[in-house]
């Protein structure tokens, strides 16, 4: 994973002819898995397209992209972009609006997204606000956003505000649907384990609260997913595994987010792992990943659950296991008392004067929002953790 | 009308109480005149609320704006924003972001922008971005904005593009509705005559593409509507025929944009006047306002009508001499042979493959869209505009 290239406009790349479609794998239909949400069906096919890449996307899979594109008989106008939390800001947004200014972007004309969660979550908000929207095609490569962010509405920046000296992250954003999106695992092998680790936080999080299927294949396949670069340089058997997580989770999304897509509905239980993690992601110093926050978070709220009696002991050693087994952290540093009751005040504010929380009830795969969770029982569950970690044999 | 002040939260004036409330009228009514499109029932009444102020608009009413908010037991927090043009860009809106978030805005809390079309466009799309959108409130004090950015779903920002060098009119944006509009005419009295007449070019606009009613009102009082801050200085008679002038434009702009919020319907009488206009208007050195702009291309095109035959030689000289009477400006040297045929081709571009741009026929008050105009047709308007001034005694 690199990411040496700054963010420029390789327009010398515009004609550049690709002769071999050998050295990775070549995407043939957009409909990949059965996984295309929409489809776009006018004015991309034999055009030129301009296409905002992340720069380590860029460098690994050149050719596979460029072949894409041939297929199609388009012409392609790469402009590399950052991918990483700490270009999700409005000088990486300005500097695509000016490379769709340099392009002469028509109003109704799309461009390509692709890129990991950060790349998508940019491109999004450009594509919402340049000429007061224009269409946007996602293309999501990294496993984190293969299965969340390629779902949805949502974009958004990070913002640093300048009177409070605040980092606020996603502060700035909009709902905005794109055109189509295009689902190709392969481009997941390339991740580090460290990355895969990731994604899978938000999968762990997506099976607790909807899927058993889910829970078991990670329980039984577990680190092997992260040494085969999720199934894809693995056995056909574990690469089987890898597809069917992939095609529940974006079902499992589908369906959470499709009637729920402005969010209106403020309990939902996507949201589980959602809460806690969100003051240990922007604490100053934190090295934490987003799915590695929502695990830790996925974690202390299934202890919340145990300690309401909602699971049994061994539902929750069989959740440690799972997280462990992905190299998911389960706690952080950063899940201090007074973290918590600080982002207990937030879920109040973000989600309209309540805390509306998932939480884990019966069995795996079902969930329940609950908004009385008292400072009492935060303390309880902070104070439960390091013992069971012991128990478990270290974090 | 003063610029003077910078851009600054003057939360020292959170606790300020207003007694006088002599100076100028105070609101007592979100309803005014019939014109709340839409009103708040929730969360408004008796809390704190952060308002977005034009900082013109901040010296010449700040005493009627808090009594207006006192009477709704609401404490005021005032970030002072910069209206024309030139600070319509995205470090305006930045500068009220880091505003928002010092407040601690919440998700689902409404704000104020109280200002000309600059500074509610700069809030709308602030409002349409901040945590993916939160609620606002448009309060126009300009002529132009009270009859024009007051209705519709429009907000957007001008753009300096780095690559091109060149800058962009309202590139980034969106459609964005704002929770209620609070129309009060009495804020266009503090206008000077420049700013007044501008205004006045949007409606006699809308009065010849919709409404014979209103050119005639025009043709009646004309200069005296600018010389009495449109009907808020003078007689009964004249206050009488402003307000029904206001109220009538904003009901055809109610008719017109209402179905049409989010411009799937490319073909609008509206865009009358606005096609020739934005090269005038974007041209470097054209000191030139958007109501003057659009009234130099709404002569044009009634020149342009009047070559095909659409409309007789007396509708002509009405119209000069309505638009003349309002002290608009109806030739600039930016209309040149080459400006208008880039904005031709720029039309197309906008309005998705053809140029659709109204034109009047045969009466004051209706109007086709036509996608033919040729070179030629320019040229013989270009042509003919010259001594068609020099005929009426000078431009
Ligand atoms: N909009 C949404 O609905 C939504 C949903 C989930 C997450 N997100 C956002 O997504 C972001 C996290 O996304 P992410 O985890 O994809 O991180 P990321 O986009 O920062 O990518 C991580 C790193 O991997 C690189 N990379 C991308 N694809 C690669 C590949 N195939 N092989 C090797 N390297 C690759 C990137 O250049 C970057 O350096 C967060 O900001 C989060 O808020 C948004
Ligand atoms: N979003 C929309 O639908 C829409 C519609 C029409 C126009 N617009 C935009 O509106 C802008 C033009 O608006 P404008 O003509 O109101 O200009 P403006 O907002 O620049 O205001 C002109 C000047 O008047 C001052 N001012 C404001 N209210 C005043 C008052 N009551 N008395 C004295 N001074 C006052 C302002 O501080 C500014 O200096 C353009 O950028 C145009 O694109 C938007
Ligand atoms: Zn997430
Ligand atoms: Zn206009």
């Amino acid at each position: 994973m690199s990411n040496e290239s700054s963010p420029t406009s390789l327009s010398s790349d515009t004609e550049e002819v690709v002769d071999s479609r050998s050295e990775t794998p070549i995407i043939t239909n957009v409909n990949i898995m059965g996984t295309t949400f929409f489809r776009s069906n006018s004015g991309i096919k034999g055009e030129e397209a301009l296409e905002g890449v992340d720069a380590a996307i860029y460098q690994l899979h050149k050719v596979a992209i460029k072949a894409y594109f041939q297929s199609y008989s388009i012409k392609t106008r790469i402009h590399i972009m950052r991918g990483e939390e700490s270009h999700k800001n409005l000088t990486e947004m300005t500097s695509l609006v000016d490379a769709l200014c340099d392009y002469g972007l028509k109003r109704r004309e799309p461009f390509y997204a692709i890129g990991g969660g950060c790349v998508l979550d940019v491109c999004g908000l450009a594509a919402s606000t340049y000429r007061r929207g224009v269409p946007f095609i996602r293309v999501p490569t990294t496993l984190l956003s293969l299965v969340d962010a390629s779902v949805g509405v949502k974009n958004g920046v990070d913002y640093d505000c300048c009177l409070t000296e605040t980092s606020y992250k996603n502060r700035l954003g909009t709902f905005y649907p794109p055109l189509a999106v295009v689902c190709w695992p392969g481009f997941v092998k390339s991740q580090d384990r460290r990355n895969l680790s990731n994604g899978c936080g938000e999968i762990v999080k997506l099976a607790l609260v909807k899927s058993e299927e889910v829970f078991k294949l990670l329980e039984e396949y577990g680190g092997e997913l992260i040494s085969t670069g999720f199934g894809e340089n693995g056995e056909e058997e574990i690469k089987a595994a890898a597809g069917r997580i992939i095609e529940k989770s974006i079902e499992i999304m589908l369906q959470e987010l499709g009637p729920n897509l402005y969010e209106f509905e403020l309990e939902r239980p996507v949201d589980y792992g959602h809460t806690f993690s969100k003051v240990v992601e922007m604490a100053p110093g934190a090295d934490i990943m987003h799915g590695e926050a929502v695990n830790v978070d996925g974690f202390f709220s299934a202890i919340l659950s145990f300690g309401r009696g909602w699971i049994d002991e061994t539902t929750l050693i069989r959740i440690y296991k799972v997280m462990k087994g992905l190299g998911l952290p389960v706690a952080s540093d950063f899940m201090t008392e007074e973290n918590c009751l600080k982002a207990l005040e937030d879920a109040v504010e973000h989600r309209h004067g309540k805390q509306r929380i998932p939480l884990l009830k019966d069995c795996i795969g079902n969930s329940v929002c609950v908004s009385d969770i008292t400072k009492e029982e935060v303390q309880g569950a902070l104070n439960f953790l390091p013992y069971f970690l012991m128990a478990m044999g270290g974090n």
